[in-house]
């Protein structure tokens, strides 16, 4: 059992819209492209987040963009004796630990591993929490080491000999043999998300086949845990916090062009994975044969800057980042180089696996709730890059500020109009040059998903 | 010939009081440890440049950290068929390149790196520079590509054929068939400085035997031109700017800690550079082999929290990154990532080499010196550890501030005093305790070297 969800309320985009029938095909539309956004009460998603969604213009038959929002329940792991799955961890007892959950999933290639994470990534993380759940309720440092097999002692037993005889002594005192890091509850929060989002990773790769789980997906989380906010993020979306006018970000882009060094210096240590057919050198334009021996700007997997190289043989290979903004690709083939799934992804006509390349692991922000009164205004948004590519920060701020205004604060579905009319701004409206914005310039023709969480906490909006 | 430079004002730290002698004694004075300085104007520094240094405590004979200031002319490349060295080139020429250069060495395991590189580093950057004399002084965008045998061209024939056809065609009728990245100016002086301090490090591999270069060395360095300050650093010196009050970080530091992620994925996809002896893991103690089974927190080079481990045969050996802040080493042995030299260093009783791990290649930022009107107190300040040890940025500007109002704005001694009482109050006064700061903590015992540079530019500060 991976974990346990107290509230299942929402599931996958809009999912309540995605059952078979007239909202499915509604949901698919894609030369209407109505945002679908759960406006009713009884639709109401925790924390009343507001959330609005809106499929693509064509490029792909269903939305590849997924969404999860949830409240889940983490029971202590029990002992691996009492397996299959014992009574007592089906129930909620005192001292679980809950946390809040929301999740936005792109995918790409396909919807497969989109929804297969949007089904599950919470239910990783939670099981990553199971061994912590006295530990982060405890507010002494975290036992750096604990007994091989769990078993339920109490929290101060979990302690190692070492921490245990150190807690007998004044620390002043204390003859430290051994040089100790202290490690922090937060860093091991840290620790079991980006745990949790490489065991999503293994699982479809494990089970990619018997899901039939096509194409692969960026991934960011959110975690509301004991006060703090948790925002993971691997791939191009993104999330911001505005308070009080001010933008927070809380994630940044994982790129061919923002992680080139990281990729080229695995190009350069393992050789073999470009397949002779790529070089680890970048280069601002394609060499013809012709130019050999001249001298051409270049930079390896060490350089920021550009300097000038003979061009030998080898660099008449096509460079493994080529392109720049949205158009950057890793040898040729994808703009994002964190996620999940990619599992099968090769260049194009040959046999060269782009996976050794991607990584799955997020990198995590930390926002501290309760350093900060909020106010009903203050919100942290999730977008997939179909808001981001046309709407910059300081807009999506504007947005949220114009659509809080005209709703009481204490009015639930203000977070869900913001969201829908970030959905409804960034995709424009169709027009005979297609999806245009109020200054003309091209709406996003992408999938659309947005979330506008607002901060006050779950006390001031359940 | 790499470089040529214009006025050779000083040359390693304080270097005319290096010379054998009185002075000699009195900077190699380990008990009375004077603090050394260019105060009279017969030596004063291009750009009235403060500078000020004082030996370490006992640590090593000598001091190790080293200094260098030097105003070079960058003359371009011949034609390879005059070599050697031609006379029109060892005149300075219309249109030469002029660039200002500071440069801190803080050497360890010797001072052989630390000497060599403060004789050399500017010239190697000088060299690198040789190939843009013309490009970079040509407002249009630089060349993507160049004939191969360099020849005496104007500029505008330097370009490659696309780039000729491209400057026929109004930009937006242009058919591109290719892709180009624009390239600025400023990152080919980055990727010429970066270049330039792997040619150093290659130099002193090169030479080591043959010159008896002992030890590495950080390097920081720092070149004006064209209007821009260019700030490289490579180990854990620092440079800020104080520009009315504010602190502006112009470097960051490259520790075990800092560049934890990236050694670990090094031992991760080469595990013959560890040994056998080490592991890419971190844990935050060592661990006992009685502790075997149990769980242990750790983290790999893609974590930056920490999670919980089973304890098995391998996570036994030795972390590859181990200890906290200053106690911090690789593989047991070095404090410093990145830097020059320490091709002989081994894991103490091993054959183990160290130095695949370390990089030599700094990290460059820019300045614009021209977007600001910069006032007489406004400085950019340079100081090897041993400053920044005991004297955090804000006690830095503090110190600054304090002595600059004593002096006249256009007194060109006042950054030589500046330097001077940043050198003086970090390593303290002797009393019995040893030395000590006025808050009666330990000041630092390390070689101090710190430059205090005017940002009014070489027109007011000649």
């Amino acid at each position: 059992m991976l974990g346990r969800v107290r509230t299942a309320v929402a599931h996958s985009a809009g999912l309540p819209l995605r059952r078979p029938g007239p909202s499915l095909q509604l949901a698919d539309d894609h030369a209407g492209r109505a945002v679908q956004s759960p406006r009713e009460s009884r639709r109401r998603l925790p924390w009343s987040t507001g959330y609005a969604e809106v499929i693509n213009a064509g490029k792909s038959q269903h939305n590849e963009d997924q969404a999860c929002c949830e409240v889940v329940v983490v029971d202590r792991r029990c002992s691996p004796r009492c397996n299959p799955v014992p009574k007592e961890c089906t129930e909620e007892a005192e001292g679980d630990l809950c946390f809040h959950y929301w999740g936005l999933f792109d995918g790409h290639a396909g919807s497969g591993a989109a929804v297969m994470a949007s089904k599950l990534l919470h239910l990783h993380i939670c099981d990553q929490l199971r061994d912590l759940v006295d530990i982060l309720q405890d507010s002494s440092p975290p036992p750096l080491c604990l007994p091989g097999i769990a078993r339920e002692l109490p929290a101060e037993q979990n302690r190692a000999p070492l921490a245990q005889a150190d807690a007998e002594l004044p620390s002043d005192a204390l003859p430290r043999f051994h040089l100790e890091k202290a490690v922090s509850h937060e860093s091991l929060v840290i620790g079991a998300i980006e745990n949790a989002f490489k065991r999503m990773d293994e699982q479809i790769e494990r089970e990619r086949m018997t899901r039939l789980v096509a194409g692969g997906c960026c991934a960011l989380a959110v975690v509301y845990l004991l006060g703090k906010v948790y925002v993971a993020n691997a791939g191009d979306s993104r999330a911001i916090i505005i308070r009080n006018g001010e933008i927070i970000p809380m994630s940044r882009e994982f790129t061919p062009e923002t992680e080139r060094q990281r990729l080229q210096f695995l190009g350069f240590l393992r050789p073999e994975l470009l397949g002779n057919e790529f070089t680890h050198l970048e280069f601002p334009r394609r060499i013809q044969h012709k130019e050999l021996g001249k001298k051409m700007l270049y930079r390896d997997q060490n350089m920021n800057g550009w300097a000038y190289k003979r061009i030998e043989e080898d660099d008449l290979k096509f460079p493994l980042i080529y392109g720049e903004g949205k158009k950057a690709r890793v040898m040729a083939t994808i703009g994002v180089t964190r996620g999940l799934g990619d599992h099968d992804l090769k260049v194009y006509n040959s046999n060269i696996h782009i996976k050794p390349f991607l990584s799955c692991v997020p990198e995590v922000r930390v926002y501290d709730l309760t350093q900060y009164e909020h106010c009903p205004d203050d919100v942290l948004v999730l977008g997939t890059d179909g808001l981001w590519d046309v709407t910059n920060d300081r807009e999506v701020a504007d947005v949220v500020k114009e659509v809080l205004m005209d709703y009481e604060p204490n009015d639930p579905c203000r977070y869900t109009v913001a969201a829908y009319e970030l959905v409804v701004r960034s995709r424009g409206v169709l027009k005979e040059r297609g999806w245009r914005l109020p200054n003309d310039k091209l709406g996003s023709g992408d999938d659309i998903s947005v979330f506008v969480i607002p901060l006050g906490g779950p006390g001031n909006y359940t």
